[in-house]
């Protein structure tokens, strides 16, 4: 047997025990010709003491022994001398004092260092060397909480009902907005299979087929362009449901993640239970996003009527012409100095804005690139309608609407940062509601699905399809968190009727609909419960819980920002004999 | 809200409540102006019960309603009249008497019958029209089944210190014996990622990141070719350990199912606890293969040295040449007809046989082929060591030991099969363990892994390699149960050594092995530990606890037996543009 005990589970109450331990070598200290080895497992760590009273051939031995060997150690548990003990170590107690200690595998010295956070060298180093950078404490723990994680969800969803099922990564090309990763078949010349972007479809017919309640920790795949924190594949917890309203599909999953959080992160506080619901018009109004960050104030305010009759120039030409006069208040920012407004009007101008007016407000009288141009009744109004207070910096941004919100939603982000508003204890859930249906495509002059072809509209709705697209709102809903979208989802199109509609209004030709897409509509022929489903993404629900800046800090083996897995070379090139039995060839 | 309770889950309890349900039409009949539906979900079947004392309209709507349409049915919980309950229904002591009808969907008649396993059609129309096929209970019970079979193993490997850790399906190329399935890189071009055969490498990896225990639910890629049992993806519980020797990991598994039958089918039975465990060589002698199914006796018995000095030619030459003879005896079959042991002959010369000896024992004196050629002292011998006894037939196989293990192996089920030996509510589950290291290709004269090339050897071995390639012997096992091999396992290796000597053996040139696998070298040198795993096969083990001829029976959406989804129509061919965008073109 290579071990009797984990490094980590070893405790005062084990004192006297011999014990028989296999890990990494954490750190190896020498002091007054006694070794002292840090022995490390996922458990924890031990410390280890080699006494100079073992055998010649052992010390011999020991004296070799490097950070990351892999060692294991027959001993006796000891409690530690008065005042040795390391409160900061979970088995700092105790000690294992060695009688054998035998080399399982040496290490080469590491690429960079283990047993710290600090030095880490660029990430390409990291993600080629993952299996040292998995040791390290923060990323073990990231993986075993993502672990504990998708259990929960698993567990939860058990207990209501829900089953898992596998469903095919091989499958068809599904349009769903991003390209496939196509797969081609050697037994099919000129054929191939997609790996599925969602199981979108499958998981709409395994309603069909009476399954009930469904759910899958399915692996996603969009072949996008790189930039941001994406991943060529990704997890999501897909989930549908037969027989259901959207609320209680919001419900369900509430539910699971009001749970989950202080099961599996409870260093984490949910912001408000329940959840608040806000519709897209709302959230854009008083948010300036549908990604809102609840975790701090700073609503976006219409000041639009305060100054229907300002002479500031600039707010009137933007009420002229039908747009808004809005503004945000950044508490205890009136001192702010020129150069950091300056950076803020740099921010707004790239969200859009023309420039950014000011009013810091103190008890001498308002300052600030506005202030010149407001009249003291104004600024009364104003601080009475926002409860913007002395010391407080009031940024205005005028034009149209949408650009309004945009810039300072985007500005809102920006000071949350800079002013540190964000409790980072806190998970602020929220619903967002009643998106509209179609999305008019300027470039194409096309109406476009704004979620995707098998949403339902709102029933009420339906007679404006072709009168009226952009009032068609639809049952689709999104969940946030933190300032980002953390679940989608939607009820369904469950009638042939408004499935086939929906497809000519994109613009589908009856071959396109049939090929694509017949093997759904004929399945809404046989019988379709109404359903309706949603998806929360694992990956950046793990990175948030986990205080992460970046999704691959909680994914075993990421791709890099560039898409390759830097460990084993992938992609890579190929035998010209396998391309083909596949029946393709490279295009020069 | 659409239901207040599922169909299958109300009882004579539930008398007297207003109930909202929903479902599909199993069964319209029509009695004397009443109209009775038994509505189906995925919880069971109730009766619903219309009175002709509905509104018109309702009753009008009614009158359309055919099996599989979707309905929404509020009504009253009641009793059944004297004598009409159903004891065959689990909701069979009541009704619900309906006060509204809404039809949620209509349903053309379906393809085949849904309330039936009879008149099925051939299964590649059961596979296009899926969704349909699915509400059939026995499938339905399936997927249900394979939901609590993995549920099981995830809640039964969390409490073991199992984490569960999701590995890449997009990899690189990894030369486990099948071809890859290759997915070409946009961004790279001429440059392919490929799907794991499976996680074999990455499972590693994490042995040597300290993962310690590791498993995952994982499916695994193989481009082979199309006979059998066989699908494009298949699922296999994937698990590794660190600081473990072969039985520790056999412990663990058996452990596992062992404790997991009783639960997830209840229906089934443990043939023996603990498990069996057979050598390599001992598997074969005694039942003719590495995959026995231990339901039954029948074992294969060496009666060479019985025949050492007869006169029948057929088991003189064949001892002669140095090979062997064995026997199994058939209970019961001496009566055999000519036609029957002449369809044995057959498929014992299909198995490679030259031929087929058989005794009859009888009261009256031995009949069958080798009658006159055998002496009444050989007959006492055999019948004393086989135990035969009057009405047993003895079926002989004379020739080298490996073909005839392989006859009598085969024969071993057909007889199996024809007298129905095996008792199907038995699981057999035992060990088979030493396996050889290395097998010969005669082919292409050269040494092959027998496993794969990642197994360790026996420690004691090791000097053979060289010398004497084929008496090394592996740490590899495999799990067998009724005949099947139910998941493979090995104690890898790791130190690069032995991998690098391993990498030689089988031919690989140093580039190659530094392209391949010099990630995996190279991790060796990092402090990697003893590490060793199994993989049970998920979909074969579902399709023995559920009694299914095949494993499409117990996963959702099955490729057909040419690989094609043929409800969605997979694989297809895909737009030019497509392809032009991934720089590659079809060969013609």
């Amino acid at each position: 047997m290579y071990r009797t005990h984990t490094c980590g589970e070893l405790r005062a109450s084990h004192a006297g025990q011999t014990v028989t331990l296999a890990g990494w070598v954490n750190r190896r200290r020498d002091h007054g010709g006694v070794a002292f080895f840090d022995l490390r497992d996922r458990a924890g760590i031990i410390q280890i003491t080699i006494n100079p009273d073992l055998p010649k051939e052992m010390l011999e031995q020991v004296a070799n022994v490097r950070n990351e060997w892999v060692l294991q150690i027959e001993g006796v548990v000891q409690k530690r001398p008065e005042g040795m003990a390391n409160p900061k170590m979970e088995t700092g107690e105790i000690e294992v004092i060695a009688k054998t200690v035998t080399v399982l595998n040496p290490s080469k010295t590491p690429p960079f260092m283990v047993n710290t956070d600090n030095d880490l060298p660029d990430e390409n180093m990291r993600l080629k060397y993952r299996y040292v950078d998995l040791r390290r404490e923060r990323l073990t723990r990231n993986i075993v909480l993502r672990h504990k994680v998708i259990k929960f969800m698993r567990d939860y969803l058990d207990t209501q009902g829900f089953i898992e099922i596998e469903t095919p990564i091989m499958f068809k090309a599904t349009p769903e907005g991003a390209r496939d990763y196509l797969v081609p078949s050697r037994i099919y010349p000129g054929q191939f299979y997609a790996l599925p972007q969602s199981p979108q479809q499958l998981k709409q017919l395994l309603m069909v087929a009476g399954m009930d309640k469904y759910f899958q920790i399915a692996r996603c795949f969009r072949d996008e362009d790189l930039r941001g924190d994406r991943q060529p594949e990704f997890t999501q917890l897909d989930l549908e449901m037969s027989y259901v309203h959207r609320d209680d599909v919001l419900a369900l999953v509430e539910g699971l993640f009001t749970e989950m959080i202080p099961v599996v992160a409870p260093n984490k506080k949910l912001f408000s239970s329940p959840w608040p619901k806000f519709s897209y018009k709302e959230v854009l109004e008083r948010f300036g996003t549908d990604k809102p960050d609840l975790r701090f104030g700073m609503e976006l305010i219409d000041v639009s009527e305060i100054f229907a009759k300002s002479e500031f120039k600039v707010f009137q030409s933007a009420l002229s012409a039908g747009g808004v006069v809005k503004c945000i208040v950044a508490p205890k920012s009136a001192e702010m100095s020129r150069k950091e407004v300056d950076a803020l009007t740099e921010s707004a101008r790239g969200l859009g804005a023309k420039g950014l007016a000011t009013l810091a407000i103190q008890a001498e009288g308002p300052k600030g690139t506005a202030a010149k141009f407001v009249t003291v009744a104004e600024v009364a109004e104003v601080k009475s309608k926002t409860g913007a207070k002395d010391g407080d910096l009031i940024l205005f941004a005028a034009d149209a609407r949408a650009i309004v919100n945009k810039v300072l939603g985007g500005l809102r982000v920006v000071l949350r940062d800079k002013l540190d508003l964000a409790d980072k204890t806190m998970m602020a859930f929220a619903w967002v509601v009643d998106f509209p249906f179609f999305a008019f495509n300027e470039e194409t002059q096309a109406w476009e699905s704004e979620h995707h072809p098998f949403t339902m509209p709102k029933m009420d709705d339906l007679q404006k399809f072709d009168t009226n697209p952009g009032e068609v709102y639809s049952d689709a809903y999104d969940m946030v968190c933190n300032g980002y979208e953390t679940a989608s989802g939607s009820i369904r199109i469950h009638r042939r009727d408004i499935q086939m509609k929906m497809f000519q209004m994109l613009g589908l030709s009856d071959e396109e609909i049939q090929t694509k897409f017949g093997h759904m509509l004929e399945a809404f022929e046989y019988g379709a419960p109404p359903h309706g489903g949603m998806a929360p993404g694992i990956d950046r629900l793990v990175m948030l819980l986990a205080d992460e800046p970046n999704i691959r800090e909680v994914i075993a083996f990421p791709k890099n920002q560039a898409g390759r897995d830097v460990m084993a070379d992938a992609p890579s090139e190929v035998e010209p004999k396998q391309l083909k039995e596949l029946h393709i060839q490279i295009r020069e």
